[in-house]
């Protein structure tokens, strides 16, 4: 894990990740007016930077409590891809990761994984079990932490402010 | 956790728990003929004794890194119930779910997890992340390891075996 204030700001691959995270930044807010917790993803060809799959959370709208942001981009992307291996790719996601997601994030061989606002409540990288430090996990993406961490954040803050 | 030996092997739950993880090694044999790893999962409806959701292992077939039996049961059962909660609901696959199927049985808030054979390398229940004991895990099921265990490494040993 690196944090995001440890990189230089003039890098282009910043540049490029934070464009990323303003797409996954617009899925949540698309979740949230959908009355979905806001968190969206973004799955990016490290290569090309071609955009293979964007989504946010549908755990209400499909009655299924594994319609994270995270797996569903996951699916897509390599339904796309024709292959259950993203090698080569990277992961946009304006939450830290669950215990799920990030297993399958390593089941995928996801190169990379830019998240948003840690999760101390349910997150599963820097968090909780913290699945890719965990001697029984195949492959550990590099992780990134932080990336327009306030965005995310107050995304979440407004969302469950008005529901309560 | 509770060791499977432990229990009395006249108890009317044991013998229809027996018959359950006899459908679900039937899902893995199935899996196996498709060229998948034989994993074999069922949902029952833990008060009415009905199967609500049967799957096998189908990564390959669906370029899919997540559509572990237990994903794909999940899924099904919940989307009948039209609930991302299955309440009440018993969960029974032939070998120990891994850290990712284990934390969507947490959200899926499934009653009992019965499990045939362990996973030293993968598993997330007894092994690795042991994630429904981990102090952020907000719901742990029942967990019974080890019902006909050796019928489910046998599949798998046989599989494995074939593939080397």
């Amino acid at each position: 894990m690196t944090g995001w204030e440890a990189h230089c700001t003039l890098c282009p691959m910043i540049q490029n990740s934070e464009t990323y995270m303003e797409m996954a930044l617009l899925e949540a807010q698309s979740a949230a007016e959908r009355g979905e917790v806001p968190v969206g993803c973004v799955i990016v060809d490290g290569d090309s930077g071609d955009v293979l799959a964007r989504a946010g959370n549908r755990t209400e709208e499909l009655d299924d409590p594994t319609a994270h942001a995270e797996l569903l981009a996951i699916r897509e992307a390599s339904s796309k891809a024709g292959s259950a291996r993203l090698t080569g790719c990277d992961l946009y996601v304006t939450l830290e990761p669950c215990a799920m997601c990030a297993t399958a994030i390593s089941f995928a061989r996801i190169r990379r994984v830019y998240f948003g606002a840690y999760d101390p409540k349910m997150g599963g990288v820097e968090h909780g079990p913290a699945i890719f430090a965990q001697p029984t996990c195949h492959h550990s993406p590099e992780v990134y932490g932080g990336l327009h961490e306030s965005a995310a954040a107050e995304l979440l803050k407004v969302f469950f402010r008005e529901r309560r």
